[in-house]
């Protein structure tokens, strides 16, 4: 099999494998406890959040540990919309993952006014854009660091700094970017920031959010007191390890990773240029490594997924959420792909364990499905 | 070491994490595409539901998995009230475990009345408490099914049939039973229930909510359409398989256990009256088995708590989020336990593990501390 999915899920690393086994096994006294048999998790979650801090440029008092991306991302709008009745407004952007965006929709329903940004043709919401929209009412912005189906990077720095100027709060959902490329959260600006263990060789049901030292948030869960009182539950001390060391990982060797990726990248679509297979790259060049998006002409993405999948190769059309639907994605729709390409977008997301072979034989699949 | 604070967590099943380890090495896949690699943990995902539904009764497609039991309580008390803004009322009692409780508090803070019933001196909410106080303007009973430190079960479907009365939903937190006593929710007539994998040898971070068909509950989390666009998020398929299996193992040995843990009980006590100890043990004797909290007089129980510690010995002086808290817990408080004795109040939950030794290397220790 030829996994090139990596940004739905990522195979789970064997070391962060190897950390979470004695807090699955023998550790497994819950660290809320006072006796020294809660000492060993009690300090695995403390240098854990210590080691995620530390791969993001946080302090370890701001990173807040969830079930996941999309619990870190309902938190962060619903945690601060809920603080803020006086100043109301959100913004967000139209190509969002649904994590985000159906989270903006609740709040609307709310009577929490939302815009959404529209992104440009090459998949990036402009500085221009927000600075249209954001008013002193605004009382959050989220844009994503990297688009999910495109693998666009925003310009989160400069977006940052608008919404600050008028004293808006800024999360960015982070969940395809961190562990793939550098993020310094002091560096960005931001306030809150949104990831997921699975998606960085972590195990799945695990991620975290970023808080800044001082913004107000509303608890997500209460009950016991972990997690500052924020979310409280027994933590899964197992999972944060494995994740902690995964993130540890990907992060030492993110650049070698990326320099490698952009090479399949190339090796991918030169021999796709090379078959004669008619088809556009979506999203600008400042994007995630590995990840090629692409609308070829007059054809049905998802018969190419099931083609593919038939020769033992994984790919997507869109997210992972969406690729059970037929429709086009609301991402291929904000971007605005020429309608007789859209149809036929495909997502292939090379990992850290693809080789050149793997995207040529991806390339040459895709050949005899479209040329033959 | 002695682990005898069961209630707190308990040891992974081996079986569970054998059965979750090919879905953290190599079945990866993410459950929501559609091509191959996905299918075993699709396919692993829908036998864990109709497992864990099978163990409590209930149909697969009433069977909501979470984060584990602070998630399902939060969930259970959040959504059912949100879609009720007419018919508010919400009743619980004042001693159930602080993941009902301060969610609770936190929709009086949204303006939705709750009322606190008071338990018995024996630790058990009356069928004469709950009519006192409910009406047709009751929207959610939410009461325990067994109490987290004394144990005490208490009379769930007497309680469900008056909420049904007054036209009532009914919830009850099960994270301490699930798995320890026969629950079935088509006879106790509940309509939600929560449950947590980690109090029945399941792994941390995983758990679930149980709902009834045609219940109406507001999603927990907004995102991609997991768990029937209710909860979304990626899955935990290792730890929702490594959960059913355990389950399905507890609730298969229970009864044989339920009659060990009732000897180690009895052991226990008749050694701690043989050296002469004064306690009380708190809460009737309808209980789940295996929990032993008792107060003992003019003692510190947190004293006791470090001093067996010190000899290897793990029990807990209240729940695990109340231990670091020196203070009288609200169950010791809520069944108005004598003043002399309050203090003294220790809590043992013996599990399938343990054994007569045990249960008399306890009561010695106990002797040793307090008799010499």
């Amino acid at each position: 099999m030829i996994y090139a999915d990596n940004a739905a899920t990522t195979r789970l690393d064997t070391d962060a494998f190897e950390a979470m086994k004695p807090f699955l096994l023998e550790e497994y006294g819950n660290a809320s406890l006072p006796y020294v048999f809660a000492h060993k998790p009690k300090k695995a979650l403390q240098e854990a959040r210590e080691t995620v801090a530390s791969c993001i440029g946080a302090l370890p008092s701001e990173i807040l540990f969830t079930s996941g991306g999309t619990e870190s991302d309902n938190w962060a709008i619903h945690g601060i919309t809920a603080l803020n009745y006086e100043k109301r407004a959100t913004i967000t952007s139209s190509f969002e993952h649904h994590a985000v965006l159906r989270a903006c929709e609740a709040i609307e329903r709310q009577g929490f006014p939302v815009s959404y940004l529209q992104p440009s043709s090459d998949g990036y919401i402009t500085s221009e854009a927000l600075s249209k929209v954001v008013t002193e009412r605004t009382c959050l912005v989220s844009v994503m660091f990297a688009n999910n189906e495109i693998g666009t990077v925003q310009p989160i720095q400069e977006l940052c700094e608008i919404a600050h100027e008028c004293g808006a709060l800024f999360h960015t959902d982070a969940v395809q970017a961190v562990g793939h490329v550098p993020i310094n959260v002091a560096n960005l600006g931001v306030d809150l920031l949104s990831a997921s263990a699975h998606k960085f060789n972590g195990p799945k049901g695990v991620g975290f959010l970023y808080v800044r030292e001082g913004t107000k948030i509303a608890p997500y869960a209460a009950g016991g007191g972990q997690e500052r009182g924020l979310r409280a539950g027994t933590e899964n001390i197992a999972g944060i390890v494995a994740m902690a060391v995964a993130l540890q990982k990907n992060v030492d060797r993110a650049i070698d990773v990326a320099a490698r990726l952009l090479r399949l990248e190339d090796t991918f679509l030169t021999r796709l240029s090379q078959v004669g297979i008619d088809y556009i790259r979506n999203g600008g060049s400042i994007r995630l490594p590995g990840n090629v998006n692409i609308s070829i002409k007059y054809v049905d993405g998802e018969m190419l997924l099931h083609r593919l999948d038939l020769m033992g190769i994984c790919i997507s059309t869109g997210s992972a959420c969406d690729s059970v639907n037929t429709q086009i994605s609301h991402v291929i729709q904000a971007i605005k792909v020429p309608q007789e390409y859209a149809q036929g977008t495909i997502r292939i997301t090379f990992g850290a364990e693809n080789t050149e072979d793997d995207a040529l034989t991806i390339a040459d699949a895709l050949a005899k499905i479209l040329v033959s």
